[in-house]
Protein backbone atom coordinates (compact mmCIF):
# COMPACT_ATOMS: atom_id res chain seq x y z
CA UNK A 1 0.00 0.00 0.00
CA UNK A 2 0.97 3.33 -0.56
CA UNK A 3 0.32 6.17 1.39
CA UNK A 4 0.02 9.97 0.16
CA UNK A 5 0.28 12.62 2.79
CA UNK A 6 2.32 15.89 3.14
CA UNK A 7 4.27 16.52 6.65
CA UNK A 8 2.22 19.53 7.28
CA UNK A 9 -1.01 18.19 6.88
CA UNK A 10 -3.08 17.07 10.11
CA UNK A 11 -5.66 14.99 8.34
CA UNK A 12 -2.50 13.04 7.11
CA UNK A 13 -0.94 13.17 10.58
CA UNK A 14 -3.73 11.58 12.20
CA UNK A 15 -3.78 8.66 9.67
CA UNK A 16 0.02 8.18 10.17
CA UNK A 17 -0.53 8.14 13.63
CA UNK A 18 -3.66 5.67 13.65
CA UNK A 19 -1.08 3.52 11.88
CA UNK A 20 1.64 3.28 14.65
CA UNK A 21 -1.15 2.73 17.23
CA UNK A 22 -2.56 0.13 14.90
CA UNK A 23 0.81 -1.39 14.14
CA UNK A 24 0.37 -1.17 10.86
CA UNK A 25 2.95 1.77 9.67
CA UNK A 26 5.51 -1.26 7.77
CA UNK A 27 2.54 -2.30 6.02
CA UNK A 28 2.69 1.14 3.55
CA UNK A 29 4.99 3.07 2.05
CA UNK A 30 4.59 7.07 2.44
CA UNK A 31 4.68 9.31 -0.82
CA UNK A 32 5.29 12.99 -0.34
CA UNK A 33 3.10 14.70 -2.83
CA UNK A 34 3.06 18.78 -2.53
CA UNK A 35 -0.48 20.18 -3.43
CA UNK A 36 -0.52 23.63 -3.71
CA UNK A 37 -3.58 25.29 -2.29
CA UNK A 38 -5.36 27.09 -5.25
CA UNK A 39 -3.55 25.71 -7.78
CA UNK A 40 -5.19 22.69 -9.74
CA UNK A 41 -2.92 19.87 -9.68
CA UNK A 42 -4.29 18.29 -12.61
CA UNK A 43 -2.08 14.96 -12.15
CA UNK A 44 -3.26 14.17 -8.43
CA UNK A 45 -7.20 15.52 -9.04
CA UNK A 46 -7.30 13.28 -12.22
CA UNK A 47 -5.17 10.10 -10.52
CA UNK A 48 -6.44 10.09 -6.75
CA UNK A 49 -8.47 12.84 -5.44
CA UNK A 50 -10.78 15.33 -7.59
CA UNK A 51 -10.94 17.16 -4.33
CA UNK A 52 -6.75 17.65 -4.21
CA UNK A 53 -6.58 16.99 -0.27
CA UNK A 54 -5.12 14.62 1.37
CA UNK A 55 -3.92 11.73 2.65
CA UNK A 56 -5.09 9.44 0.40
CA UNK A 57 -4.11 5.60 0.68
CA UNK A 58 -3.20 3.57 -2.33
CA UNK A 59 -4.29 0.05 -1.95
CA UNK A 60 -1.93 -2.82 -4.22
CA UNK A 61 -4.79 -3.32 -6.82
CA UNK A 62 -4.62 0.03 -7.24
CA UNK A 63 -7.92 1.09 -5.53
CA UNK A 64 -7.80 4.46 -3.81
CA UNK A 65 -9.26 5.24 -0.34
CA UNK A 66 -10.12 8.74 0.85
CA UNK A 67 -10.59 10.40 3.02
CA UNK A 68 -8.38 10.39 6.57
CA UNK A 69 -11.30 9.36 8.49
CA UNK A 70 -12.34 6.48 6.11
CA UNK A 71 -9.03 5.42 5.90
CA UNK A 72 -8.56 5.38 9.77
CA UNK A 73 -11.51 2.69 9.73
CA UNK A 74 -9.81 0.98 7.11
CA UNK A 75 -6.67 0.32 8.86
CA UNK A 76 -8.85 -0.30 12.08
CA UNK A 77 -10.81 -3.06 10.40
CA UNK A 78 -7.69 -4.46 8.90
CA UNK A 79 -5.52 -4.45 12.51
CA UNK A 80 -8.62 -6.71 13.78
CA UNK A 81 -11.63 -4.10 13.87
CA UNK A 82 -12.54 -1.95 16.81
CA UNK A 83 -9.26 -0.42 18.07
CA UNK A 84 -9.74 2.63 17.61
CA UNK A 85 -13.53 2.93 17.18
CA UNK A 86 -15.69 0.39 18.73
CA UNK A 87 -17.58 -1.58 15.60
CA UNK A 88 -20.88 -1.15 17.32
CA UNK A 89 -23.04 0.59 20.45
CA UNK A 90 -23.37 3.91 22.48
CA UNK A 91 -19.51 4.25 22.60
CA UNK A 92 -19.03 3.94 18.91
CA UNK A 93 -21.16 7.26 18.60
CA UNK A 94 -19.64 9.37 21.59
CA UNK A 95 -16.39 8.81 19.77
CA UNK A 96 -17.46 9.17 16.07
CA UNK A 97 -19.28 12.68 17.34
CA UNK A 98 -16.05 13.59 19.11
CA UNK A 99 -14.40 13.11 16.18
CA UNK A 100 -16.34 14.84 14.23
CA UNK A 101 -16.06 17.94 16.21
CA UNK A 102 -12.64 17.68 15.92
CA UNK A 103 -12.76 17.30 12.36
CA UNK A 104 -14.55 20.84 12.07
CA UNK A 105 -11.84 22.73 14.53
CA UNK A 106 -9.72 21.08 11.97
CA UNK A 107 -11.38 22.73 9.11
CA UNK A 108 -11.90 25.74 10.83
CA UNK A 109 -8.05 26.55 11.73
CA UNK A 110 -7.03 25.60 8.19
CA UNK A 111 -9.90 28.12 6.84
CA UNK A 112 -8.15 30.57 8.94
CA UNK A 113 -4.45 29.38 7.55
CA UNK A 114 -6.25 30.18 3.83
CA UNK A 115 -7.69 33.60 4.45
CA UNK A 116 -4.54 34.97 6.26
CA UNK A 117 -1.86 33.10 4.18
CA UNK A 118 -3.13 32.09 0.85
CA UNK A 119 -5.39 35.23 0.38
CA UNK A 120 -4.64 38.34 -0.74
CA UNK A 121 -4.54 40.93 1.55
CA UNK A 122 -7.66 43.26 -0.03
CA UNK A 123 -9.61 40.26 0.15
CA UNK A 124 -9.49 39.18 3.28
CA UNK A 125 -12.61 39.18 6.24
CA UNK A 126 -11.84 39.87 9.49
CA UNK A 127 -15.41 38.35 10.05
CA UNK A 128 -14.69 35.22 8.28
CA UNK A 129 -11.45 34.49 10.43
CA UNK A 130 -13.21 35.46 13.54
CA UNK A 131 -16.26 33.20 12.95
CA UNK A 132 -13.78 29.95 12.27
CA UNK A 133 -11.83 31.15 15.40
CA UNK A 134 -14.24 31.11 17.21
CA UNK A 135 -15.66 27.48 15.60
CA UNK A 136 -12.36 26.37 16.53
CA UNK A 137 -11.85 27.78 20.52
CA UNK A 138 -15.95 26.58 21.01
CA UNK A 139 -14.65 23.01 19.84
CA UNK A 140 -12.04 23.69 22.65
CA UNK A 141 -13.91 24.41 25.09
CA UNK A 142 -16.67 21.72 24.35
CA UNK A 143 -13.77 19.02 24.34
CA UNK A 144 -12.70 21.33 28.00
CA UNK A 145 -15.99 21.05 29.20
CA UNK A 146 -16.47 16.83 28.93
CA UNK A 147 -12.45 16.33 29.48
CA UNK A 148 -13.51 13.49 32.13
CA UNK A 149 -15.31 11.30 29.54
CA UNK A 150 -13.83 12.81 26.11
CA UNK A 151 -10.23 12.22 27.78
CA UNK A 152 -10.31 9.07 29.02
CA UNK A 153 -7.93 6.46 28.15
CA UNK A 154 -8.99 2.78 28.94
CA UNK A 155 -6.32 0.69 28.91
CA UNK A 156 -3.50 3.09 27.87
CA UNK A 157 -5.25 3.27 24.65
CA UNK A 158 -6.17 6.18 22.42
CA UNK A 159 -9.30 6.62 20.41
CA UNK A 160 -9.73 8.12 16.92
CA UNK A 161 -11.38 11.21 18.50
CA UNK A 162 -8.55 11.55 20.44
CA UNK A 163 -5.98 10.82 17.34
CA UNK A 164 -7.63 13.71 16.07
CA UNK A 165 -7.93 16.17 18.57
CA UNK A 166 -4.17 15.62 19.27
CA UNK A 167 -3.44 16.26 15.28
CA UNK A 168 -5.87 19.79 15.61
CA UNK A 169 -3.91 20.69 18.81
CA UNK A 170 -0.47 20.00 16.89
CA UNK A 171 -1.83 21.84 13.99
CA UNK A 172 -2.44 25.43 16.63
CA UNK A 173 0.66 24.89 17.86
CA UNK A 174 2.39 24.56 14.52
CA UNK A 175 0.68 27.51 12.29
CA UNK A 176 -0.87 29.47 15.21
CA UNK A 177 1.52 29.17 17.91
CA UNK A 178 0.38 32.45 20.15
CA UNK A 179 -2.89 31.33 20.57
CA UNK A 180 -2.43 30.67 24.32
CA UNK A 181 -4.90 27.90 24.26
CA UNK A 182 -3.10 26.30 27.27
CA UNK A 183 -3.89 28.86 29.26
CA UNK A 184 -7.94 28.79 28.32
CA UNK A 185 -7.98 24.86 28.60
CA UNK A 186 -5.75 23.35 30.95
CA UNK A 187 -7.33 20.20 31.48
CA UNK A 188 -6.35 19.82 27.39
CA UNK A 189 -3.05 20.79 28.01
CA UNK A 190 -2.41 18.52 30.33
CA UNK A 191 -3.68 15.40 28.47
CA UNK A 192 -1.68 16.85 25.54
CA UNK A 193 1.63 17.10 27.37
CA UNK A 194 1.54 13.35 28.21
CA UNK A 195 -0.44 11.97 24.83
CA UNK A 196 2.28 13.96 22.81
CA UNK A 197 4.80 11.24 24.12
CA UNK A 198 2.99 8.30 22.65
CA UNK A 199 5.34 6.71 19.84
CA UNK A 200 2.37 7.84 17.54
CA UNK A 201 2.27 11.09 17.82
CA UNK A 202 5.75 12.01 18.76
CA UNK A 203 6.95 10.51 15.48
CA UNK A 204 4.58 12.45 13.40
CA UNK A 205 5.05 16.12 14.31
CA UNK A 206 4.19 18.37 11.58
CA UNK A 207 6.87 20.15 9.22
CA UNK A 208 7.34 22.13 6.93
CA UNK A 209 7.79 20.67 3.34
CA UNK A 210 11.20 20.81 1.95
CA UNK A 211 10.97 23.55 -1.00
CA UNK A 212 10.83 22.47 -4.51
CA UNK B 1 -35.31 11.06 19.04
CA UNK B 2 -35.29 14.60 17.44
CA UNK B 3 -33.64 15.33 14.42
CA UNK B 4 -32.30 19.45 14.55
CA UNK B 5 -32.36 20.59 10.27
CA UNK B 6 -32.84 23.45 8.06
CA UNK B 7 -34.73 22.85 4.79
CA UNK B 8 -32.19 24.25 2.79
CA UNK B 9 -28.98 22.17 4.05
CA UNK B 10 -28.03 19.65 1.85
CA UNK B 11 -26.37 17.59 4.89
CA UNK B 12 -29.60 17.46 6.80
CA UNK B 13 -31.34 16.84 3.50
CA UNK B 14 -28.99 13.67 3.40
CA UNK B 15 -30.12 12.37 6.86
CA UNK B 16 -33.62 13.03 6.11
CA UNK B 17 -33.82 11.26 3.20
CA UNK B 18 -31.53 8.03 4.55
CA UNK B 19 -33.86 7.82 7.35
CA UNK B 20 -36.56 7.54 4.86
CA UNK B 21 -35.10 4.56 2.42
CA UNK B 22 -34.36 2.85 6.05
CA UNK B 23 -38.42 3.30 7.26
CA UNK B 24 -37.11 5.30 10.46
CA UNK B 25 -38.66 8.36 9.24
CA UNK B 26 -41.34 8.35 11.52
CA UNK B 27 -38.76 7.35 14.82
CA UNK B 28 -37.91 11.45 15.16
CA UNK B 29 -39.55 14.74 15.43
CA UNK B 30 -37.72 17.40 12.80
CA UNK B 31 -37.18 20.61 14.55
CA UNK B 32 -35.79 23.41 12.22
CA UNK B 33 -33.27 25.42 13.42
CA UNK B 34 -32.48 28.99 12.10
CA UNK B 35 -28.34 29.02 12.27
CA UNK B 36 -27.27 32.35 10.48
CA UNK B 37 -23.60 32.07 8.74
CA UNK B 38 -21.36 34.46 10.24
CA UNK B 39 -23.36 34.58 13.92
CA UNK B 40 -21.97 33.10 16.92
CA UNK B 41 -25.67 31.03 17.76
CA UNK B 42 -24.68 30.60 21.10
CA UNK B 43 -27.07 28.53 22.07
CA UNK B 44 -27.10 26.04 19.70
CA UNK B 45 -23.08 25.83 20.09
CA UNK B 46 -23.26 25.35 23.77
CA UNK B 47 -26.10 22.93 23.86
CA UNK B 48 -25.98 20.81 20.72
CA UNK B 49 -22.48 21.86 18.24
CA UNK B 50 -19.87 24.06 18.98
CA UNK B 51 -18.82 24.08 14.80
CA UNK B 52 -23.01 25.20 14.43
CA UNK B 53 -23.19 23.13 12.01
CA UNK B 54 -26.67 21.14 10.85
CA UNK B 55 -27.77 18.24 11.14
CA UNK B 56 -27.73 16.87 14.64
CA UNK B 57 -29.70 14.15 16.00
CA UNK B 58 -30.59 14.09 20.00
CA UNK B 59 -31.65 10.67 21.39
CA UNK B 60 -34.11 10.34 23.52
CA UNK B 61 -31.16 9.66 26.65
CA UNK B 62 -30.11 13.64 25.68
CA UNK B 63 -26.85 12.45 23.92
CA UNK B 64 -26.15 14.66 20.87
CA UNK B 65 -24.69 12.82 17.82
CA UNK B 66 -23.08 14.75 14.84
CA UNK B 67 -22.22 15.11 11.99
CA UNK B 68 -24.39 14.47 8.94
CA UNK B 69 -22.57 10.90 8.43
CA UNK B 70 -21.97 9.55 11.98
CA UNK B 71 -26.13 9.85 12.06
CA UNK B 72 -26.27 8.30 8.45
CA UNK B 73 -24.43 5.04 10.27
CA UNK B 74 -26.28 5.37 13.25
CA UNK B 75 -29.58 4.75 11.63
CA UNK B 76 -28.38 2.19 9.37
CA UNK B 77 -27.41 0.39 12.33
CA UNK B 78 -30.85 0.83 14.07
CA UNK B 79 -32.39 -0.57 11.11
CA UNK B 80 -30.02 -3.78 11.19
CA UNK B 81 -26.86 -2.46 9.67
CA UNK B 82 -25.06 -2.72 6.36
CA UNK B 83 -28.07 -1.24 4.25
CA UNK B 84 -26.95 2.47 3.41
CA UNK B 85 -23.18 1.42 3.65
CA UNK B 86 -22.03 -2.89 3.98
CA UNK B 87 -20.61 -3.21 7.29
CA UNK B 88 -17.41 -4.91 5.99
CA UNK B 89 -15.79 -5.39 2.88
CA UNK B 90 -14.16 -4.00 -0.45
CA UNK B 91 -17.67 -2.24 -1.12
CA UNK B 92 -17.81 -0.49 2.21
CA UNK B 93 -14.52 1.41 1.63
CA UNK B 94 -15.71 2.08 -2.04
CA UNK B 95 -18.85 3.70 -1.30
CA UNK B 96 -17.33 5.44 1.73
CA UNK B 97 -14.29 6.78 -0.32
CA UNK B 98 -17.08 7.97 -2.81
CA UNK B 99 -18.91 9.57 -0.39
CA UNK B 100 -16.26 11.34 0.98
CA UNK B 101 -15.94 12.86 -2.46
CA UNK B 102 -19.59 13.70 -2.98
CA UNK B 103 -19.35 15.63 1.21
CA UNK B 104 -16.14 17.33 -0.70
CA UNK B 105 -18.44 18.74 -2.93
CA UNK B 106 -20.86 19.87 -1.25
CA UNK B 107 -18.25 21.37 1.28
CA UNK B 108 -16.72 23.63 -2.12
CA UNK B 109 -20.28 24.53 -3.34
CA UNK B 110 -21.08 25.69 0.08
CA UNK B 111 -17.81 27.76 0.66
CA UNK B 112 -18.81 29.11 -2.99
CA UNK B 113 -22.52 30.04 -1.42
CA UNK B 114 -20.76 31.87 1.62
CA UNK B 115 -18.40 33.09 -0.62
CA UNK B 116 -20.73 34.85 -3.12
CA UNK B 117 -23.52 35.43 -0.88
CA UNK B 118 -22.45 36.47 2.88
CA UNK B 119 -19.01 38.04 2.23
CA UNK B 120 -19.48 41.79 1.67
CA UNK B 121 -18.16 42.00 -2.47
CA UNK B 122 -14.63 43.96 -1.76
CA UNK B 123 -13.35 40.62 0.50
CA UNK B 124 -14.82 38.47 -2.50
CA UNK B 125 -11.53 36.54 -3.92
CA UNK B 126 -12.68 35.46 -7.90
CA UNK B 127 -9.82 32.59 -7.57
CA UNK B 128 -11.15 31.05 -4.02
CA UNK B 129 -14.59 31.02 -5.96
CA UNK B 130 -12.70 29.34 -9.32
CA UNK B 131 -11.09 27.33 -7.10
CA UNK B 132 -13.96 25.59 -4.71
CA UNK B 133 -15.69 25.04 -8.20
CA UNK B 134 -13.05 23.20 -10.06
CA UNK B 135 -13.15 20.72 -6.41
CA UNK B 136 -17.11 20.53 -7.03
CA UNK B 137 -17.02 19.92 -11.33
CA UNK B 138 -14.03 17.95 -10.79
CA UNK B 139 -16.15 15.30 -8.38
CA UNK B 140 -18.48 15.40 -11.22
CA UNK B 141 -16.54 14.44 -13.56
CA UNK B 142 -14.97 12.22 -10.83
CA UNK B 143 -18.56 10.50 -10.90
CA UNK B 144 -19.76 10.66 -14.31
CA UNK B 145 -16.18 8.96 -14.93
CA UNK B 146 -16.95 5.38 -13.14
CA UNK B 147 -21.22 5.85 -13.52
CA UNK B 148 -21.36 2.16 -14.36
CA UNK B 149 -20.07 1.36 -10.71
CA UNK B 150 -20.38 4.57 -8.51
CA UNK B 151 -24.35 4.96 -9.86
CA UNK B 152 -25.40 1.57 -9.95
CA UNK B 153 -28.07 -0.02 -7.69
CA UNK B 154 -27.99 -3.20 -6.85
CA UNK B 155 -31.74 -4.63 -6.14
CA UNK B 156 -33.12 -0.77 -6.41
CA UNK B 157 -31.17 0.02 -3.32
CA UNK B 158 -29.60 3.54 -2.78
CA UNK B 159 -26.64 3.97 -0.97
CA UNK B 160 -24.84 6.67 1.52
CA UNK B 161 -23.09 8.33 -1.41
CA UNK B 162 -25.57 7.85 -4.04
CA UNK B 163 -27.81 9.98 -1.36
CA UNK B 164 -25.10 12.11 -0.99
CA UNK B 165 -24.35 12.95 -4.26
CA UNK B 166 -27.75 12.76 -4.99
CA UNK B 167 -28.30 15.66 -2.25
CA UNK B 168 -25.36 17.52 -3.96
CA UNK B 169 -27.21 17.67 -7.05
CA UNK B 170 -29.46 18.99 -5.42
CA UNK B 171 -28.02 21.86 -3.45
CA UNK B 172 -26.46 22.71 -6.89
CA UNK B 173 -29.80 23.18 -8.55
CA UNK B 174 -31.22 24.97 -5.58
CA UNK B 175 -28.00 27.50 -4.74
CA UNK B 176 -26.26 27.35 -8.44
CA UNK B 177 -29.19 26.70 -10.99
CA UNK B 178 -27.18 27.84 -14.30
CA UNK B 179 -24.51 25.88 -14.19
CA UNK B 180 -25.45 23.56 -17.15
CA UNK B 181 -24.19 20.49 -15.31
CA UNK B 182 -26.76 18.25 -17.12
CA UNK B 183 -25.11 18.83 -20.61
CA UNK B 184 -21.71 18.42 -19.47
CA UNK B 185 -22.50 15.47 -17.32
CA UNK B 186 -25.31 13.83 -19.12
CA UNK B 187 -24.61 9.97 -17.21
CA UNK B 188 -25.04 11.96 -14.00
CA UNK B 189 -28.25 13.91 -15.47
CA UNK B 190 -30.10 10.65 -16.30
CA UNK B 191 -29.64 8.68 -12.65
CA UNK B 192 -30.19 12.41 -11.28
CA UNK B 193 -33.44 12.00 -13.07
CA UNK B 194 -34.63 8.52 -11.85
CA UNK B 195 -33.72 8.56 -8.45
CA UNK B 196 -35.24 12.08 -7.59
CA UNK B 197 -38.39 10.20 -7.78
CA UNK B 198 -37.93 7.90 -5.00
CA UNK B 199 -39.92 9.29 -1.86
CA UNK B 200 -36.87 9.66 -0.13
CA UNK B 201 -35.89 12.52 -1.87
CA UNK B 202 -38.92 14.00 -3.67
CA UNK B 203 -40.19 14.34 -0.08
CA UNK B 204 -36.64 16.53 1.01
CA UNK B 205 -36.53 18.82 -2.07
CA UNK B 206 -34.50 21.89 -0.98
CA UNK B 207 -36.25 25.12 0.19
CA UNK B 208 -35.57 28.26 1.74
CA UNK B 209 -36.30 28.24 5.26
CA UNK B 210 -39.36 30.89 6.55
CA UNK B 211 -38.35 33.97 7.31
CA UNK B 212 -38.21 35.07 11.17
Amino acid sequence: MKLIYAPQSPFARKVRAAAIELGLADRFELEFVQLTPGQKNRDYASSVNPLRKLPALVLDDGQTIVDSTVICEYLDALAGGGKLVPVSGPERWRILTQHAVAQGMMDAMILVRYETWLRPEPHRWAEWIDDQWDKALSGLAWFESRAEIALRQGGGRIDLSQLALACGLGYLDFRFPETGWRERFPKLAAWYGVVLNRPSLAQTKPETPPAR
